[in-house]
């Protein structure tokens, strides 16, 4: 509930959001549900949209967008860092944010901590980014010859162990004062299954909401704390400790038919308080981290920098 | 005076201030100087003050305090990371400060790029300080176990070059949002002379004015622009190379008696352009950066920390 | 078996001599057992002495000296980085190395990957330490003021993913062409319980033999296979993901009684292929790996620069 | 002459090459110069063979071939970190190495301190090759479904301020130990003029000789010191401030032309000592490195990984 650790941990609300739908779900009126399959890069892609207020409360998620693309490449080492997966990045993305035929001006914002690696994932986006904002503010678009283009902006706030500050506190800030017409904000996830590790993006349009709408809404992200669209893009990179041990044991359990009877006991007694602040990653997540980043990095830099073409 | 690289030079405004004193300014009204020397940390403290805007116009500077602490040693590796200076440091950064009888929150703030050796004094101070903020928010002083304490958080805003924002953009939404009492702003400054790189240190309540007066005041860092006192802190660590070129030309004219009356014409084709975007810094940039960063964090960490210990 | 990921782990042999050291072991012949617990600081030292090759051979452990410092402090935040941690960590290694009365030369190896904040334990030693084998061979010992000095040199060979090269293979050269008396090498290891992260410093003077005796010699640091003696110092800062499942199912299963029959059988299927890749560890990894690895370098710079004091 | 700080230049000796040959020299018996340009990538590569004993005693430098590619696209941003540079900078380097029609094992050594920026070029290069010598020792060449390929290995020695250890020593002990058929050297270089940096690429096969033969041989990677053939890829990212000062000065005193008759005797003076440990680099420091080292990488991807493509 509380966490003063350096690196927090988000579970990936996207992912969940598709699984919970069961059959019964997506004849539920106010929830549409589009699966495609990109063959030749082998990228599956989930949409799922809730569209009432009603439907939100069924599935217990705020209305708006949860894609969901699989890309089993992104693990593997590749000469030109998956820019196949960038641009079909950069497709959803663009669905998202706000009207792309005028100019924009977009703000995106790296969470995380860069110390961390499992955790440097919007760091090190960040990075990687075209940033447009402060040359077109200071010379115009001249500068880059084209008749059209977007500003583009970016931010790392670092993590509230070094800050003392709520991330929300100084996005808020940041987005009051320099007045973006988008936010797109880059977190590194807790999967709940080690098999989607650094594999899926989620993306969506309902910004960052932690605590699971517990109350907490100080450290949301989202339309209505910031007052612009928020596109939030996450990646997998860790398995929360609890949770591994938890779906471990239930594997177990169900090969094992005559202990099926305690099996609820059982999963209570596995909130381990020694596992809360640990988390688990794979041995390789440094390379993992540095060839993720890039793709989702490029991504972004085809999604709002298509523009520069001169038209 | 416009600058795209990811490293902006700001020069040693409060190193100017006192060497452009001379005698007969002294006796200005309005322009007060003390000087003291600590013989055992062998540091002199120059300080000077700028009392009516008479003077501030007179001296080319605003109203207010600049001290300047010559500590040779600051340049030597030791054992200590010199805690002596840190406690000196201390001191004159509560007298800028305002009444630290009653409990404080302090933002400091560190200016530079992380990925440029000599301009990573800012991001390296923040890494040192230690941050309370987030604790007395979430627990209450009770987790320190003292009646009063500071609320101490950091900011890192990075480089317009990476983050298509001017960094008054960044620190003034996160001054509005979080609403300290008081600034305390790190920065790399250049320097005049190679004599006094990674020796000084520079402290004033100034704050930071870019462009010396230029008119271009959207990137100043003041309590003018933000509200709440800013203690600026500054240590040269790079020499501008235009400048060391003029330094040494104008060395060997001296020398050369013959060629005393050509000096203006010759120092003013010293502006080659190619110099323009070059900086000068010693090849063990890196250990004193880490060294000087570790003395200047402590420095804040006392001066604001004090308050940690029961009374 | 075969790890080509860029993170390799040693499991802590030092505490498992400890530990498997039942009453029946410490009246073996061969097997000495010191315990000696430093009250001020709260550090409990644990000493084991395998004299014999019978002993080795029952122990299955090579003969030497296995210390293990239990020093629970070490995981909290400390003004100045455990000096008395450091202090008695010097102590341990001075009774390790060969005669410190004469002037020695010293290789420090840090082991692991700088860009896995978890396994960069090594490298962050390494970075700390003070380096004088090319003041002294550049200038002599006049250099230091001092009749003695050891001389200190350092290597941080990186992984074998990144340079495809056995860490050994690295070493044995260097140490060849640079003649060192003794090595220290540095490693961060997985921990058999979320109980020891980080609390434990373990310190040997038999090097270090990867695979537990499984016939693969070619990663051996050891005095065998590098000719001079070897001391390795490993702090566990992860725990391997397979053993702690394998833990907390075992802790469930003891409290359900009706379970104890088919504990065996469980146990066996929870070689589950998935974690064996994967490693987990804290949140604040970074900080603690920061300051862990300030209270190591701190031990070897007292444990081997001792002698700069003037005599 | 002797240098213990943590960044240590070697100047720019294929250039000087080229540069120092008169029309006079290039009709010596033993010297040849090719010259030819790439106009579609605006590359000019001029090639200086020194074939003889008289001719290298002549020149002063080594026998051997010394490329200069001039390439002044690579300091401007570039989508694809100009791929078309690492082509024809591969093509450079296989004409230098051994024999490709039969396999290889190629050691890289990435010279320079990473944590300073302008020194960190061979560092950030070794961070992006493709290392294969240790999946290839483990798993044969079947790993990658080829019939022939080379095996790749990269060392960062670092430097002697942090190791306490010459270059040369930890190269040649990795050397001995490791036998591959050739070096490939990579590091930053000082240039002699500001226009030149971070524009050229110097490559040769004559290694690194420091000092220019001043009887210092120790730190010499060479074929003659290491038994193997090796080539020096070298990028100017620094001037020589004393360097640059000279310059300046010459310049001014060109365009005086009463000033002509001191020349002398000025330039003389112009060795000033406060100037011996400083460096002057471009503001943008950091994105260069970044650039060019992945341009450096990607040329040695593709010379010495050609032999992946299946036959």
């Amino acid at each position: 509930m509380q966490n003063n650790g350096s690196y927090q941990m988000r579970t990936d609300l996207a992912l969940e959001a598709r699984e919970s739908i069961s059959e019964a779900d997506s004849e539920l009126r106010g929830v549409r549900v589009e699966e495609y399959y990109h063959e030749e890069e082998d990228i599956h892609v989930t949409k799922v949209m809730i569209d009432t207020k009603n439907a939100a409360k069924a599935m217990g998620k705020p209305m708006g967008i949860y894609v969901t693309m699989e890309a089993p490449a992104m693990v593997e080492p590749d000469d030109g860092y998956h820019r196949e997966i960038s641009q079909r990045l950069a497709e959803e993305i663009r669905q998202l944010l706000p009207d792309m035929e005028i100019e924009q001006s977009i703000l995106v914002v790296g969470l995380g901590n860069r110390e961390v690696t499992a955790d440097a994932l919007g760091p090190q986006v960040v990075d990687n980014l075209f940033i447009t904002r402060h040359i077109v503010k200071e010379y115009g678009k001249a500068a880059y010859n084209c008749e059209k283009m977007n500003l583009v902006s970016a931010l790392e706030p670092g993590v509230m162990a070094k800050t003392g500050m709520e991330t929300a506190e100084i996005v808020k800030g940041v987005v009051t004062e320099t007045a973006p017409n988008a936010l797109i904000v880059i977190d590194a996830l807790a999967a709940r299954s080690i098999r989607r590790l650094n594999r899926t993006i989620q993306i969506t349009n309902t910004g960052i909401q932690p605590g699971s709408g517990v109350g907490n809404h100080r450290n949301a992200l989202t339309r209505e704390s910031l007052g612009v669209p928020v596109i939030a893009i996450g990646i997998p990179t860790v398995v929360d400790a609890a949770t591994i041990v938890g779906d471990a044991l239930e594997k177990l359990l169900e090969e094992e038919k005559d202990l099926a009877g305690i099996k609820c006991r059982e999963k209570q007694k596995l909130n381990f308080a020694e596992l809360n602040n640990m988390y688990m990653t794979g041995k390789d997540i440094d390379a993992v981290i540095k060839r993720v980043s890039y793709t989702v990095s490029e991504g972004i830099n085809i999604a709002v920098g298509e523009a520069f073409l001169p038209e």
